[in-house]
């Protein structure tokens, strides 16, 4: 998917960055430099690695740079920047996280997360109305949270929980809970069954050797199995869910099916 | 020259930017990024606004992103940046300024200054060798520092100076008397005559309301007048020394003639 972006940078195009670290991996540039090209923006989106100990010191620069009108956010800082805008929007309220960031009318920045909205747009972009469905998910983390809260507003029926780390699990629950009433939701097992979706919102399985992050054995063979995983795109999850014949869904649908979104959250328009 | 470029932008490119203000009148992204998909590396460099207030700030935030490995720097930076690196490379600490940086091997930071490198190049490459040449020049500040000093470098006989800041013509005109005993160095006039090179080296002529910088009327034509002015690539300076039968210099010469060695000084090779 390495395509050649026609793009001539120049001393008035308008700039976006992705933070993350690692950066190397992300797919953000070709996807949204694509967009800009399309949308006949003078605009580039570039890669920035940043460690978290530096996160304030980086962001407290960039925020001096006058043409730098928008920054898209990934692992790990999804979480902290919360803390480094001047407001957040209502997905990022409901999550607390944010995956982009831009400077709003009066010079200040204002934060949003589209991962959830873009996770859902994936699935029904690909035939899957989350309406009505039983879910298991694993992952309560950031994106684990902006999954869950856009499933829920997405009318899913139940949704199954687990975390490695029980506090964040409990919390997200409770979350849920309080938020959507006629959810029905509990914490899962790491063997799920009886559900039509099952979702990998952790990091287990990004590298090559991670163990599976639950087990797909007790499904039925029309469950749909979605990773969020960017890279690589078919996670061991998904190789083992296409063994067995199950649909599958990677997670480079939730940055396709998002990015449009943010770039109009950017500020740029189809001219 | 607004020539397209076809580079992908991925997450893996590194990233090199050019610091000003104003900058959407620089034409080092155009120049740089011909030049690195020519060596067939996999960098981008672009355009930041920095106002000077928040030089500062954003550097130490620019500083923090792990894969920006090299800054441009334009007015009115160069010579605040000294203050703002580890380590002077020799014109550098000659000029008093910078327009350039890049990481060392220890992760700290060296600046140098390759304008005036880039200004003598520019005139061999059209035939003009400055050695022995007569010199009369305008401007006493970075830029003006960078060319006087490189133009004794390469052997000029005699160098007249004005400044409107005398302090500042003053002062330069010490360090060059000191620096190269062997050169004729002496204050100008707003009327030079009997030179074999003029040089504006002021911003005097970005506007096209400006004054000339000096006066040509006095110049027998076949003195080389050159003006160090990107934008507009013909000023009212050059304009007219060309109605007047004389050759001249249009201000990217210094540019062209020095990316591939700043693009060198960064460390990237032809592949």
């Amino acid at each position: 998917m390495n395509m050649p972006l026609n793009a001539a940078v120049a001393g008035h195009t308008r700039l976006y960055a992705i933070i993350g670290d690692p950066i190397a991996q992300a797919r953000s540039p070709l996807v949204f430099n694509e967009i800009f090209q399309r949308m006949g923006a003078n605009a580039v989106l570039v890669p920035m690695q940043i460690p978290v100990a530096a996160l304030a010191t980086a962001i407290a620069g960039l925020k001096a740079v006058g043409n730098l009108d928008g920054i898209v956010i990934t692992v790990p800082h999804k979480i902290a920047m919360t803390g480094l805008v001047d407001r957040l929007g209502p997905a990022a309220q409901k999550v607390g996280a944010i995956n982009c960031m831009r400077r709003d009318e009066t010079g200040g920045w204002v934060g949003e997360m589209f991962d959830g909205e873009g996770f859902v747009r994936g699935l029904r972009a690909h035939g899957h109305d989350p309406r009505g469905m039983s879910v298991f998910q694993a992952g309560a983390g950031g994106a684990g949270k902006a999954v869950a809260h856009a499933l829920a507003g997405a009318g899913v029926k139940s949704l199954k929980l687990i975390d490695v780390d029980s506090a964040k699990q409990q919390a997200l629950l409770a979350e849920l809970a309080h938020a959507y009433p006629s959810l029905r939701v509990a914490s899962g097992s790491a063997e799920p069954c009886d559900v039509d979706l099952v979702v990998n919102a952790t990091p287990c399985g990004r590298a090559s050797t991670d163990p599976l992050p639950f087990s797909l054995e007790r499904l039925a063979t029309n469950t749909l199995v979605a990773d969020i995983i960017m890279k690589p795109e078919k996670t061991r999850l998904l190789l083992r869910a296409e063994e067995r014949g199950q649909k599958t869904q990677p997670g480079r649908y939730m940055l396709e099916n998002q990015a449009e979104i943010v770039a109009e959250f950017f500020g740029l328009r189809q001219k």
